[in-house]
């Protein structure tokens, strides 16, 4: 039985794994749909009470902050004349109770004339995650613009080597 | 034996979600290859026989006539002067035998100056799977453009409710 | 004892494949973060030794030749005037010890006067990973512009047929 036992725990261990990949994925991969509609309460449960959404043109150190973020004018206005917040498929680590999510977001507006959407913004992401009793949560996203600066850049240096 | 029938079954349920994970990913993220090569008998193959692509410019009803669009003239304008049909990754819930799937597209043409591409549409995607006996099939695509409107909120604020 | 021994081997098998899509995907999607930031090392550790870089623009025939690209004026040029390599979600088919992921890359450039990004090239790619004693590596990897020709379209239905 002792071997028995440790094969189902192996494999529990494994499935466990690829089930954080998963969950990780759903809490990513929904921010950009929760985030042009508008679903403030949405956007605002990915993060833990006190996450941070640190941005080079504003940081948000809440839950409360990031809700109020959806919210305000700037963020209205951009879903009311047409905007996606698009994700490039993340590189994930996983180690045990914490992860990093590495991606980019592209940030898109329809243009004024009607005529198609224009690219505003590339960013780099680092999104820190942290394993609670709700499930996983993020604990900080680092946003910052490839304009061709150390920062950007240094957010993909990082997060290539994790 | 009880309990090890149980573990079995349990690690059997847990990694068969996973599958339908894989499974559905790769149905989504061939169709843009697909469109985009004119695979007319591939595009129409991930719907259902009465499956439903529910286009804000149009809408297809079958198979068939998801098959006659790759094979339209404007579609085979579209990709002999140069296309992207671009998707981001997609927010998966499947709940047993059905499926939903949240993402953008972005629709992007090579410029007739031939110098780089400009983005036509950014859409919002529900795609709705039904397990069949050959696996998972769409049998409702609905896609509407984010151009500030209700509709293309809705689909993102239906989506990331489910 | 057969009978679970079958049982336990059934479930290795499944999990394997699983963990396989799990690791390609980590070197697909850290790439792009890898080249934006100028990480010439974790670009040109992703191929095997003698691994090849087949894009429209000009080949690159080992590791070596990947990590000199990285380092090229021209290269440099881009990340430090603001780059993004964005790749699209992968459709991935594991065979054994051997693989295949076709994607969508755009690759945007920060326009000069500031205001915002273009895109400047939509790719259609295929990546050919092997199995190796280090871990899953690119054999191959050929990139092909989508400007309406028969070469971008070629390299999708191809990968739409694997």
């Amino acid at each position: 039985m002792t071997d028995i036992e440790a094969r189902f725990s192996a494999l529990e261990t494994r499935l466990r794994l690829l089930e954080d990949h998963n969950e990780i994925q759903a809490l990513m991969y929904s921010y950009g749909p929760a985030v042009d509609s508008g679903s403030a309460p949405e956007v605002a449960a990915r993060w833990t009470e006190d996450g941070v959404y640190d941005v080079d043109t504003g940081a948000m150190n809440s839950r409360a902050e990031i809700h109020a973020m959806v919210l305000s004018d700037a963020h209205q206005g951009y879903i009311h004349n047409g905007c996606g917040h698009v994700m490039s498929p993340a590189y994930i680590v996983v180690d045990g109770d914490t992860a990093v999510g590495t991606t980019h977001t592209q940030l898109i507006f329809q243009r004024k004339d009607g005529k198609g959407y224009n690219i505003s913004r590339v960013t780099a992401n680092r999104w820190e995650f942290v394993r609670t009793a709700e499930g996983w949560r993020v604990q900080v996203r680092k946003s910052r613009v490839l304009d061709g600066g150390e920062e950007g850049r240094g957010v993909f240096a990082a997060g290539v080597r994790t």
